[in-house]
């Protein structure tokens, strides 16, 4: 039982002019074999059909919808059996995947560089300084993971959308995005390549999409979360990048559109698993 | 002739400790005809062996040498026919092609996203005040370029490898990679997907890697280059990415590594294009 | 009556620990003749006795308080006469003045200089490059407060209390404090000394204390407020400075303490004088 | 013997059109007693009559030379003599010195407040979470010293003019400028007033204007140099200020000049005094 994840995301957009909505709520495709699912969208109760959906590089299942304006309403269920192996269906024939799947190769190299929210570039210095650049890179992930646990004050509000690892290391206070930020641009500057990954998480509280990152160690991609703030056995990816830039849930494209609500569950069948931290997991 | 270009890239790395060096110096698959190619690597004057060649989405040949201590040099020389399509050989059995293109609509939600030297969301009020956000992309594109242009003074060694858009629009000085950070950001925060390129240049004085950037109008991805200092007709495409994270001629993976000396050359069969910069130019 | 203002201010701050308070609300020494003045420091309604007195080299007054834990209230009242000179009576014998009173030369040298929030040094290529550095500096200052005024948004909540005159300039929004910040740096970038005033503002709407800025002109430093939400010329000044990290209206400089609530008053007898932002404005 | 100290500083301004230059080379009015003071300015060899001296607050003699087109040389020698006090004169009729010496009180205020190249406010939680907050401000500073000699690598040519304390924290590297801002910023972050010197450093190689930064401890000011690259028994303060926005050498107010040439001594009567770190030294 403690395969099964349900998960559900209800949110409404105000689109003031017609504008393109790109929506990243769904369970990736590699998350696991998924069941009874429901996928939604209407603008003023009315069934909105002009969608399109592209699963992007990383298995992410992106969908776009052309709206018109008014209260654009969007009603996301699935159900996912982790056991067995993910399925490829997707919402129907507006279906436009993106073919091929990136090598280990390239993604570790892709994984090193700076990015938007994590400028590892600028803080080499202080990351080599404080987290070593030896070959035990096990060690040296925990080590900031640890690092970021202690130092780093979980503070909702605390954050602005446009900041950055670098913020979050010098203010000491954040939220999971911010963490997750900070243990990529850690592990980066150090040698270590590292992802974003948004997430359902079962057992957060107050219940919201989460963010974690994860580290290439040994050749695997380790999930690390330093706000220990839900079990990372039980996590359900949605979006994997290479950092908030790549996994926002909403984003207009184009035309002006803002969120008006959100509501996102997440459970996990049977008991909540435990997770003091000092496991390797990796996510599907 | 026009449609022959020659290049050569001739550089050298110090490599102090064993290291994995990243190295992104050839012509991008999508170039065209390679004739003649030559990648040569040696390690203080003895060939290496281990190389491996991989094609990222964009197209970008990247080659991975895993180097001895010692002073690393590359000699690369092709020549490219323009008339042709592609060829696809690599540099011999290591080759480990990333299979898959991205398709269109994903690359148009890719590139609209801030990235680590193009921080667009940052820049949204700023580049809107300024250019607006109508229908009517082909003028906008044209107008930011001009802005560049006329705001942004060429200096050489004005900027630091860690300066972005930002740095660019306040300071009002750089160099080709800051001019075209500046056109991507000003273009993504307009709602204009952009994208950098790293290319040869026939015609630039003095010779080195250049940089431009892309804007995808009406369905292409058109060049812009507000340093005017190359025809846009002739660049020869290295590696196209989200900015300059993505496109490093030279990166040290893993060791201790450091660029100790880079000559390039680039010209195209015949005289030498004119570009007055108001002609729509894709570049292959 | 029109040179008559009634200001109040009432404070409190939870003082988590004794504490080091240091208070700067009290019209600036130079704003006119003070008549009828309550200034009471009570914690947890006990008052407070050990506060000290000094007038900063602007002629703002600063009081500081060594507090003890508890809730800490402090109310202000005072009536400002501009007709008549200033007195130079303080609270008490706590009073330790600063002697003397810096040269006009040297506060044009001050003035230039790039401060925390109004990084000046960094934006000399685009200032110069948008508004000239031409003779006519009057013109100049009354150009950059129309560009702020029509480049950036008044939008309360959207800007952090480490936000700079680059951010406001880039995200084109912020509050009173932002407006300012900009016109400072603007000023000072296109060579034209500037500085920050706190002051209470007579028909702000929500009333709360208020941000304008100085500039250097034709041997005056005449005041300018780019939002447009209260007429200039009776505004009370409380402090002068580079910008904001002079002007904090409650700083703790030891121990650990929170602003509880804030309400701000200001009147102005008569009806509030017009201001189409056109006249020369000096605020004593 | 070792009382003496021979400063020096020739320097060529390369003066485009008639420009205001204000020039901060002389020792400050608390050095000691001036010996032999020359101070010569000239315009293509003619000696320049158009000079005004003032005294800033801080006792620094800042020189303002209205310069006609041309190269502008200064040529400053004095001898110090620290066993007597200060003499007062300047350099003739045209000097209007500040009046007046800020309370002991202001300046603990002045020194807590963040400044354009020491942003304390945003480094608060790294800051406290590094180094604490207690009581034993003499403890947090030699601690704050020691991460700055350990963690930051002396390099010329690493950092630009436009960086601060928090570049300086990131990567790792800096000059003398950026040692003293980082020392500062993280004084200040933790509670403690720190203000940032120029001086001459007899014994620094190679010879340079250099900076140190000053910590308010236990009611003196205690001069620092994390840099260990001259005895800071020996320095002869030149300005002092929040941060280097104050203590520019040279600068140009009005009109366009680059600096073309700078030559600076520093020695000390008999032999260099030996400087281990661990001393508490008060800076003249």
């Amino acid at each position: 039982m403690a395969s099964l994840r349900v998960i559900t995301c209800d949110l409404a957009v105000a689109v003031v002019e017609p504008s393109t909505i790109v929506i990243q709520i769904m369970a990736a495709r590699s998350a696991g074999r998924v069941l009874n699912e429901r996928f939604d969208v209407a603008t003023d109760g009315i069934r909105e059909g002009d969608l399109h959906e592209l699963t992007d590089p990383s298995g992410a299942r992106v969908v776009t919808v052309v709206a018109t304006s008014g209260l654009l309403s969007v009603s996301y269920r699935a159900e996912i059996d982790t056991r067995v192996p993910p399925s490829t269906e997707g919402l129907g024939p507006t279906l436009s995947p993106v073919t091929g799947t990136p090598s280990s190769d390239y993604l570790q190299q892709l994984y090193l560089r700076p990015s938007r929210y994590c400028p590892s570039d600028h803080i080499v210095g202080f990351a080599v300084a404080e987290f070593g650049i030896g070959r035990d890179v096990g060690a040296r992930v925990a080590a900031i993971t640890e690092w970021i646990r202690l130092r780093v004050g979980y503070v909702p509000g605390s954050s602005s959308v446009h900041d950055s690892a670098e913020d979050t290391l010098l203010t000491g206070v954040g939220t999971c995005r911010d963490f997750a930020h900070l243990g990529v641009a850690l592990c980066r500057a150090t040698g270590i390549p590292a992802r974003f990954a948004a997430v359902y998480a079962p057992g957060l509280l107050p219940m919201d999409f989460h963010a974690v990152f994860e580290a290439f160690v040994d050749g695997r991609w380790c999930v690390h979360d330093a706000t220990g703030l839900a079990p990372r056995s039980s996590l359900v990816r949605v979006v994997t990048g290479r950092d908030a830039a790549d996994a926002a849930f909403v984003s207009v494209s184009r035309g002006i559109a803002d969120l008006a609500s959100l509501v996102v569950s997440a459970t996990v069948g049977g008991d909540l698993p435990g997770d003091d931290g000092s496991m390797i997991v990796e996510l599907p």
